[in-house]
């Protein structure tokens, strides 16, 4: 039994040789390079291979694993977009993803950085950095004084109610759909209006499928409170950041933090220290020092991508098996 | 009836101004200045005063306000050692203090900054400041993921407990004297040593006194986890910061903030920025990537300062009308 596991980055090796000492009798070998047609031919002798990238999975791809004999594939991450279902059906090949990794992560994220635009830490930061220690002006809001809005009550919504409700901040919640244990708190209101009307601070945890497309946009940021603190981790295409910056260009938004990004594909995980950014909009909000803007790392913590990696070696090595993983993707 | 206030800042006057509209028939006055021998005399007419200051409250000052005819000061801060008690028991003066203004301020502000030290955000944040939006190697561990020893399980420790207990994370504790409701928890481990031994991430939370002076030193480090991360917000002498930089620079020490220093008077809450930095050593710290300075800065927060400024003046009032408020200073 082998598994060839593409794109290994310094972070998952220790995840993936923790999985190697548990299965002794599972050859792994691994690259830092992706999957491309070119390096199909380093998984030869494989029996599944193991993958993470934004890159395409092309027919191309498929077709050169497949001429290999392989036709099982995990990967690591949540989304599929990128692979070429037409030819994965016509090899039969059997997928898995890890939908499910930490939810924790993400919930984490949204709250420290929640808790650092109320405490003002990036303009306590900067003054420290040039040794001006003075606290006044730079004074904090406390979490627990807070009424805060949870826009979706999924996996990583329901995380960061309990860290509010550690805080003692007020939960108030949305969902389409509602989850018994937050129903059963009395922490739902009826409607988006009632929950605009209500908080201090706002963070979303829905997807960005299409009815969800600029929920937060000049509308929605009218029937807010005055001042109030907006968080979005979940996806980019939620906000419309144009009416978020009115908002912040006003003071009717006081602060804004934002892990996602309607543009972030292309401009997000590369590095233009040394080059000309290419987006404007971003290169001010970095600049805000009532903003903190993150390159969608929310995800990237030692636990998610332990998951990542173990969650789907695992479910390699099940197919291998001949067995279906819980993650196996229908497709 | 008149309350004069001295020391008012920016953001003190909406309490002030708020605790004023509740009390139409007070008279009250005041100043951005200090109270000194030669500002008593703004007091002139009123029946009791309200302090907040560094500077100390001499004979010269105290006999001021007795020549007028005033012997009741509420201070808004819980330090009562800049007042000459000589002097004060001479004119038969009352005294009040605020002991606990918002234990939630300090608790939240030590882990928050517990959060960022294991997110990183640092140095992403600084990655981010200058464009480079990669995610790796920049990866953050979870709260909810470590073993969190607290130290001191007084107002402010207890609260910590609570926001740990919401990320997730496992608390273990040591108190001298134990508190019930953590005791029932069974939070609680024997000794010093068994805490230095199981917790990944440490914050204290017991007073400065003498037997606790240096009680972070290299003994206590050589006995914690290797790669620890230290959190201070209590009090500068309980932290041997020379040894910290030692566990930094060796790795020992993964990470540490601090809002506390044992040399910390005159340096901090002053502005450094065109003048010579005085302390090397704190300059060095500022720098490094895997340690968050702030100057004293956790207890400041609205509510805090919403409660010193509402307290002192209910217990200021209290004195006038001749009642003891709970808040006096036996001296
Ligand atoms: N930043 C990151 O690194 C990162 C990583 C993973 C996931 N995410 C994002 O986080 C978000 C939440 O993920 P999850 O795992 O909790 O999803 P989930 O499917 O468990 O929960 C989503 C919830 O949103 C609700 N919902 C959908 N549309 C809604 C609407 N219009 N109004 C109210 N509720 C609505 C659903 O009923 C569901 O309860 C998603 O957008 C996901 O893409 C971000
Ligand atoms: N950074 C700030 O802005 C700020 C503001 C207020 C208070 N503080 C500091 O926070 C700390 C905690 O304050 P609090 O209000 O919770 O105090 P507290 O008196 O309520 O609790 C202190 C606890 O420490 C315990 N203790 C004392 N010595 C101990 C030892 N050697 N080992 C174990 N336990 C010991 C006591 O039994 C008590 O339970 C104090 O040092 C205080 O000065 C900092």
């Amino acid at each position: 039994m082998k598994i060839f596991a593409y794109g290994i980055r310094k972070d998952e090796e220790p995840a993936l040789k923790e999985w190697m000492e548990k299965h002794p009798n599972v050859e792994v070998d691994f690259t830092d390079e992706l999957l491309t047609p070119e390096t199909a031919k380093y998984a030869k002798g494989a029996d599944a291979v193991d993958v993470y990238q934004q890159l395409d999975y092309t027919p191309e791809t498929l077709t050169a694993l497949h001429d290999l004999g392989i036709n099982k594939m995990s990967l690591r991450n949540v989304g599929t977009d990128n692979i070429d279902f037409d030819t994965a059906r016509k090899f039969d090949f059997q997928i898995s993803n890890v939908p499910v990794y930490s939810p924790n992560a993400i919930a984490e994220h949204s709250m420290i950085q929640l808790s650092r635009l109320l405490r003002q830490t990036k303009a306590m930061d900067a003054k420290v950095a040039k040794h001006d220690l003075r606290w006044a002006p730079t004074i904090g809001r406390e979490m627990r004084m807070q009424t805060v809005g949870v826009i979706g009550t999924g996996h990583i919504g329901r995380v960061a109610i309990k860290i509010l409700q550690g805080f003692g901040a007020k939960v108030i919640a949305y969902d389409k759909f509602q989850n018994e244990e937050i129903a059963k708190q009395g922490l739902y209101v009826d409607s988006l209006d009632d929950l605009y009307a209500q908080a201090d601070a706002i963070s979303l945890y829905v997807p960005g499928v299409k009815e969800n497309d600029r929920m937060i946009n000049a509308d929605a940021i009218a029937k807010m409170k005055d001042g109030v603190v907006i968080v979005n981790v979940a996806r980019g295409n939620l906000v419309d950041t144009d009416a978020v910056i009115a908002g912040l260009d006003s003071g009717k938004v006081a602060a804004f933090a934002m892990d996602v990004y309607e543009d972030e594909v292309g401009l997000f995980n590369e590095d233009w220290s040394n080059k000309e950014f290419p987006d404007a909009r971003i290169a001010d909000l970095i600049d805000r020092e009532n903003v903190l803007v993150t390159p969608h790392t929310a995800f990237y913590t030692t636990k998610a991508v332990y998951e990542m990696v173990t969650q789907s070696m695992d479910a390699a090595l099940a197919f291998i098996e001949g067995e279906q993983p819980a993650i196996a993707v229908e497709y």
